[in-house]
């Protein structure tokens, strides 16, 4: 039943998105006791001029440095 | 008024998505009468190794000769 | 596999949403051959005020007595 | 960055949610070393008559003692 | 054409709804010429425990005084 | 907060898709007092093959000269 739609940024490679299926899925069975069968989980991954943080492109940010963890703590 | 979002592997031919597209039409003016020129199918494309079911990628179920009918009756 | 998003303004009965989820199985299954058990619909029931065309809500042009079907052939 | 879109029925307690939440991003911080403070994890509970698996609603699936687990293997 | 999904957490008023819907359309209309009659603005509100950032639940976050704003430069 | 998806079919510039993100943000800050550091814009170019309206794709109502402005009052 669950389905899992995960936005990121371009640049994972397959090892990284292969966990975070696996990962989100465990979480699923864990927590919710769902079906892994029917358990979906896309991943989307998005240009980094696509993506918009404070006004500004992901590609815009980087390209003068700031990394979209502009806003870490 | 009726947006309608399909996401599906990669694979599809054009015609089989126009098939989609004026199906759905079709359902959304006979069982809720909306307005067919106001009616938006969008077809959402997702790579084999960006889809997971059961913590896999279709593309290794693939690989391993498990189709995503992995659930199949 | 599929996923299928339909996002409608409030007001269908639970009738129309059973066809609604029955009819768009039944392409994804003859279009596609996807496997029904694998084939996910959701309707995403949207309240009038939050759904805009032409810069207004659709609340706002039912009362004007101008239906979302403004822009029907 | 991560924007993560978790579609369940509804039926989940806070408790259950809160810990998706927490589960989620700490797959995104130690998977793909995303900023926490930029992850955001939104949850979209799904009426059982709104969701439909094998072309019937997941409300009619339990009522028939079928769980959304018809797929289990 | 366009179809916009805006996201935010509960608590925005009618105006500010209509505002916006208003206000997106505009930009539609301005930046890419598009026909306002087929521009559609979906506003989805989430309950704050049901939307998280860093791990925790806006929710949890105000009650701790935390705004969403934790990330504010 | 806000998270604003924006699907348009392929052909906006670099230029058009940063004064999106741009004016989008204002409209948060604006409206909503929203932190322009936690309001993420997604830009969603879909193909025009990929896109139903009046149950045809935009691809062929182009083809046809019927631009999706088909609804144009």
């Amino acid at each position: 039943m669950p389905f899992i739609n995960v936005n990121i940024t371009k640049g994972a490679t397959n090892e990284q998105k292969a966990e975070l299926i696996e990962g989100i899925t465990d979480l699923m069975v864990k927590i919710l006791d769902k079906n892994p069968f029917s358990t979906h989980v896309i991943i989307n991954e998005v240009e980094t001029e696509n993506w918009g943080i404070a006004g500004r492109s992901v590609k815009k940010l980087r390209e003068e440095g700031k990394t979209a963890n502009i806003s870490k703590k």
